[in-house]
């Protein structure tokens, strides 16, 4: 079962907020109302099974990247559609994958 | 081992040739050099599977969509980018993704 994530992290972030924790995110960077990172892997295969995995984290979170993949090209980008712009959810999703 | 495909296989389509393997891929639009097409699954999970199945595929005929996903929908575009256009090997990979 998977349960609605609490209020607090569904809540927008200020700008003084996503500088800070854009920090504790290395790779990512701002763009509008998201934030995206980019990875070059050796081929297609080794970008799918990246692929995979973050897929695997995502349904475990509930909160899903848009994935762009380029044969060994995969671009993430976070938001959280619901709330119009970035929150919690998507940094906490952004840690867990640089941890990948 | 993954071969080379034929001469033939990889020459630039023209636009008569291109209108006419269009007809055999249906739910597939020409954009620019590429062709395009979306589907959109029940969820995340199934648009995975789906990605996943496309990337079989893919490896097999050593010829690689550009994908896009985002939650249920997944995009692919498909040209042959060191012809710099369409050439029957987006195509056949077309079809055969039809065929899933």
């Amino acid at each position: 079962m998977v349960l609605p994530a609490p209020v607090a992290r569904r809540a927008l972030l200020s700008a003084d907020e996503i500088a800070a924790r854009l920090r504790e995110v290395p790779g990512w960077s701002r763009s509008g109302n998201a934030i995206e990172r980019t990875w070059t892997f050796r081929d297609f295969s080794e970008a799918l099974a990246f692929i995979n995995k973050v897929g695997g984290l995502a349904e475990s979170l509930n909160h899903h990247p848009d994935i762009a993949n380029s044969w060994a090209t995969v671009r993430l980008t976070l938001t959280t559609h619901d709330k119009g712009g970035l929150t919690s959810l998507d940094f906490d999703l952004a840690m867990k994958i640089n941890s990948l």
